[in-house]
C-alpha cells in the first residue's frame, strides 16, 4: 500500500534531507523508522525533493510503500514513535499506487527568516542574524522580477551547463514581522541553493550595494558569477507544497 | 567599576544558571568570557537568582566588578565574542559600586508556554508539547488564586521547612495564541519550582482532575504533597526583571 507522509523537521543536527553514507540525514532517519514498522523491510522514502543541510521543513511529503496492514492514523503514531525528536510526522494517508511525491508536486513554498533585531539565543539555528540596516522598499522592489517564468541559471551554485533552469515563480513577497524580514516564494519547482541565492542578492539590494534593477539584469545573464552570497542554511524553511 | 550586564539564554544545553563541578552551566561559561575580557582575572558573576537545568532567560541580569578601563558597548561586544552562541550579551551598564544584582531586585516575570497544537520539532526544547485538550477558562479562573501575598510553602519542591515561603504575585494571567497556552506570572520573587509547580496544579485544573477552588486549599494547605506534577522545564522563561 502507497502511504503519503507529512512531515516537519528541524535541520539543524542533519546533512540535509538526501541520504549520505556516514552522515545524519533525514531520509535515512525516516528509513530507519519505517524499516521497524515495516516487518523490518528496508522501505525506500521518495520526497517532494531535498533540502540542505542546516534547512528546514515545516511540511514536506515523501510517498512510501508499506506491506503490512496499517491504517493511517497508527502509522503515524508507529512512525513517531520510533523517529528522533526532531523529526515529526504530521499525518499519513494511503493514495494511489501510481501517486508520485516529487513528480505529481503542483508546487511549493519556501520562507526565508532574517532576524535584524537583537540577537535572540534561542533563534541561532532558525533565523539568519543580521546586525546592519536593510533597505526593505528596496528589496520589495526587486523580487518582484523573480516572479514568472525564467531561467534561473545565475541563482544556480553549482555548474549545471546542461540541466533545465527554467522554473515559474507563481509570487514572491516581503513581510516585516517584529524585527523580522519573512521572504516568501512561491514556485513550481526550486533548483538547488537557488532560494539561497535569490536572497543573497536581495541582501544586496537591501545593503543598497546594487540597485533593484541589477535584479532583472543579473537574471538576464543567466551568468551566476554575477550574483552575490549564498544566504546561510539556518534562516530557511520549507513551508508547504501543493499536489 | 561596577557593570549591570542584561543578558539571555537558551537553557538547553546547561545544567542550570549555577555553576555545578563538572557540569555546564551559565554562570561557568559567563564566568570564563569575563575572565578573558577582564585581564585574566577570575571574576564573579551575581545573578538575580538561578534558572534551572533547561530553563530559558529572555531577560536576566547579573553584576560584575571589572577592573579594567572600558565602555559600555565594548564590554557587550568582548563579552558576546567570548561567549557561546547559546549566551547572549543584550545590553552593559555601569552601576554604583553596591548596586546589587539580587538584593535590588523590584520584581520578576515568568512566562510559561504550553502547545496544544501538532507538535513541532523545531519548538522541542521551547514549549511543553500537551496532547490533550485542556479547559483554559478554568485555568484563567483558578490562576487568580496565586495572585496576592501568600506563603507558596505547597509549591515548593523541596523540603524547606524553616524557609520563609512567603511572596508576592502582583499578577497573573492566560493567553491563547495560535495553539500556545502562555502563562504569565509577574511577582517580587519566587522561590525553586514554584512557578513550573503552579502550572502543574493549573494543568490539572485545565484537565478537569480537580476543581478551580481546589488551588486554593493546596495553597492554603502548605503541603507539598497536595499539588501536582512539576511542570517541564523547557516551557519556562524568565522575561523580565525590574529594579
Amino acid at each position: 500500500m502507497r502511504f503519503l507522509i507529512k512531515f516537519s523537521y528541524d535541520g539543524t543536527n542533519y546533512n540535509g534531507f538526501q541520504y549520505q553514507k556516514g552522515l545524519p540525514s533525514i531520509q535515512e532517519s525516516l528509513e530507519l523508522a519505517l524499516k521497524k514498522v515495516n516487518n523490518n523491510i528496508k522501505t525506500n522514502v521518495v520526497a517532494t525533493g531535498r533540502t540542505d543541510k542546516g534547512v528546514h521543513a515545516l511540511c514536506q511529503y515523501a510517498h512510501v510503500d508499506i506491506n503490512i496492514n496499517i491504517t493511517e492514523q497508527k502509522l503515524k503514531r508507529a512512525l513517531n514513535s520510533n523517529l528522533p525528536k526532531d523529526i515529526h510526522v504530521i499525518e499519513t494517508k494511503i493514495v494511489v499506487e501510481n501517486f508520485h511525491a516529487r513528480y505529481n508536486v503542483k508546487s511549493k513554498e519556501y520562507k526565508y527568516y532574517i532576524n535584524v533585531g537583537e540577537y535572540n539565543p534561542l533563534e541561532r539555528n532558525y533565523v539568519f542574524q543580521y546586525n546592519h540596516e536593510l533597505n526593505v522598499d528596496n528589496m520589495k522592489e526587486a523580487i518582484k522580477y523573480f516572479v514568472g517564468t525564467h531561467d534561473f541559471r545565475a541563482f544556480v551554485t553549482e555548474n549545471k551547463e546542461k540541466e533545465n533552469c527554467v522554473r515559474t515563480i507563481f509570487s514572491a513577497g516581503i513581510e516585516e514581522k517584529d524585527e523580522k524580514i519573512i521572504i516568501t516564494f512561491h514556485g513550481d519547482g526550486f533548483l538547488r541553493y537557488q532560494v539561497r541565492n535569490m536572497v543573497g542578492i536581495l541582501i544586496r539590494v537591501g545593503e543598497n550595494k546594487i540597485s533593484t534593477t541589477s535584479v532583472e539584469k543579473i537574471l538576464l545573464s543567466k551568468d551566476r558569477r554575477k550574483s552575490g552570497k549564498t544566504a546561510p542554511p539556518q534562516g530557511l524553511y520549507l513551508t508547504n507544497v501543493t499536489y
